[in-house]
């Protein structure tokens, strides 16, 4: 059973266009739920899985899937599903997501090659799927379609969430991806995401393949910082109250916090102030009032709530200090999730069979997987990332690591789906 | 001779409801030059001119200018002048130019009516100025009328200065404010602005006018600090390029030289970053590209070119411990400006004849008699600001002092009117 590369390569180029955004270097794209860029991306998508022969149906959450049912399979028997996303971050990359989709696809392509020469005899059904809103760019916190399949997010609850006045349910109305039930991910055997690794791990290793162990839990915050605007000329440094000069102080705070947990016993902790607001935001006023976000996660959840412990204190030192008024929500903290051991010696035993090394991992980002691994047993797989560049044009795999990755989650699996 | 504070009020607060913004404390108003709400406010001031029977022209960059030539007057004399601005900041209170624009019409009211009761008879024919684009929100960085009128910027530069892709001439034109010829203030005799103090001086003295030595020179400067954008998850803190943690400590280093430099000899000096941007900005993305900029401000040049200094000195270090790419545009750097013993003199015998208490400060904000000194004999003069508050809708100057200020305001001119 043998992946293609020039088949996946040129499903992954071919979506990388779709929004496409003109960069000097590197290949950067624009995908968020219910554009048209991502109306084009899905229609793409569906057509592919077609053109496999794939039954293809879209849930009430745009959630899209394609099932293959080989004949030598039980049709009622729990399928083998794997996936991602389509959608990407404001001037992304082209292979975070749409990877781990095409790489489904072209594991199910290749296992029907294999079936069709008589090398495989599939006793399960296999879905690949692409999950709406992994980013949460638009819509939510992120992985909005793979928490309403683990039953974590309603239906209802998912469709509501609006971005400036659009809900989810509108947005994938007026791009034709509004479909009806849900994907039910607690009906699978197993599930498989590859992703790239968007670190620097397997590029130092010179392996193309990275088995994870388990997913970085994850916390959110949102703060805001009051102070008084004011006319930056006419107000002397004693009788300001500057809300960006206080934040500035916060994100270094956050940033000493997270350098000093790695430092003593938490190597994989990361806090990350990336969006910040300013009000009003003129050269000649002083800053009123600033909103940041505080992004915390690790393999360890107590490291995580430690740190979000400090950016409170954090807070709390600067109201005393500099007479800001702050205040903190928490609207998000996920457990970091482990992967299944079962999923995990499938991989391992896959790139083994396959001469394809393989190395244990932990994966720091958020992915769907988090949410699939509480309904079924899950694994996620990592392909090397160049310079651990992501979320950015400069974002790149080559393709020979993209196509041998594809063959380790191939033969991970057709393994689980011919047991 | 008598101004009167409820023809004052009557035309501060109606001039305030031009942009008017809705908020639960306080009056707020957005006038930005060139927007239907600066089309109403100078409506509504050249009908007030009207109404006084002044002469009304419009300049070739949107002054406006009411000029009275009295009957005793050679109306070949060179003009006294006064005014201010009627633009304001986003969100900005109702006090900060208009006051100056309608104290400058009362002083001349007052005057036409102790002319009529016989009691002053000017020699000279006085002027009431509104000058085009103050704040600098939209077209350049402020004070564009005045610097033409003082033969500092030329009229086809000013026009040709954008917002968006919309030039200062097209705005003016889309407005009915483009007027020809220009107005030249060497030919005035003198200049007189009334404006709020801004800052607490005169609050804490209780005194209700403030003539002004000197005003603080004013640089500006563009920061761009390049990092690199990364996935806030996957990219382990010893890994990033952290461009907002790089500008938070940029902001900080700001911040802690304008103290050090106040603790040390130069208690006016200001330092203030009140702009800053962040790319991509998203919570999940390290911060790739931070766009800040610094106002900087002093009544000594060299503590201003110090204070420079300590910028750059900022960013070397922060290139060479973080990795960070910058580059720093110095685009506007004013020397101060002392203003006009004689026109002082002239405010302050006004306010000892009419019984009311003046006092000397300095001005930390940038006016347009800034420009005008450039050209002729000028004079600031402050009223109170309430707490200190400006740019802000809470910005609040009681009505009794706005017109006492505005008592010596018009005291003033008439003794310099005529000699």
């Amino acid at each position: 059973m043998e992946v293609q590369q020039t088949r996946l390569r040129n499903d992954v180029e071919t979506n990388g266009e779709f929004g496409a955004v003109g960069v000097d270097d590197g290949h950067g794209r624009t995908v968020l739920t219910g554009t048209e860029a991502d109306r084009r991306a899905r229609r793409y998508f569906v057509e592919r899985l077609e053109d496999a022969e794939l039954d293809v149906r879209i849930d009430a959450v745009g959630n899209v899937v394609g099932r293959w049912t080989p004949d030598s399979a039980d049709p009622e028997a729990a399928p083998v599903a794997a996936g991602s996303h389509l959608d990407s971050v404001p001037e992304g990359g082209i292979f975070d997501g749409p990877l781990g989709v095409y790489a489904a696809l072209e594991a199910v392509r290749a296992m029907q090659d294999a079936e069709q020469d008589a090398d495989f005899e599939p006793t399960r059904p296999v879905e690949v799927v692409s999950f709406t809103e992994e980013e949460g760019q638009r819509f939510g916190g992120g992985l909005v379609g793979s928490a309403v399949a683990a039953g974590d997010m309603s239906v209802e609850e998912a469709l509501a969430i609006e971005d400036d006045g659009e809900s989810l349910h509108e947005a994938l109305e007026s791009i034709g991806f509004l479909g009806d039930g849900r994907l039910d991910a607690s009906e699978w055997d197993a599930w498989f995401e590859l992703h790239i690794e968007q670190a620097e791990r397997l590029e130092r290793a010179t392996v193309p393949a990275g088995v994870v162990t388990t997913i970085t839990g994850l916390s959110r915050c949102h703060v805001e910082i009051q102070g008084e605007a004011n006319h930056a000329g006419a107000t002397s440094m004693d009788e300001r109250t500057d809300a960006l000069a206080a934040a500035s102080e916060f994100v270094g705070d956050v940033e000493r916090a997270a350098n000093e947990v790695v430092a003593s016993d938490a190597e994989s902790a990361v806090a990350t102030v990336g969006k910040l607001d300013v009000t009003p935001n003129a050269p000649n006023v002083i800053a009123g009032k600033v909103e940041l976000t505080i992004d915390v996660r690790d393999v360890s959840h107590d490291a995580i709530h430690r740190l979000i412990d400090r950016a409170h204190a954090s807070l709390q030192r600067l109201e005393t200090d500099r007479g800001v008024e702050t205040t903190i929500e928490h609207p998000w903290d996920r457990a970091p999730v482990p992967m299944s051991e079962r999923c995990r010696d499938a991989l391992h035993e896959s790139g083994a069979s396959a001469g394809i090394e393989t190395l244990n991992l932990h994966s720091g980002a958020a992915h769907d997987t988090m949410h699939v691994a509480e309904a079924t047993d899950a694994a996620l797989l990592f392909a090397p990332s160049r310079d651990g560049i992501s979320h950015n044009p400069m974002e790149w795999t080559d393709w020979a690591n993209c196509a041998a990755a594809t063959q380790v989650l191939a033969g991970a699996m057709a393994r689980l789906a011919s047991r």
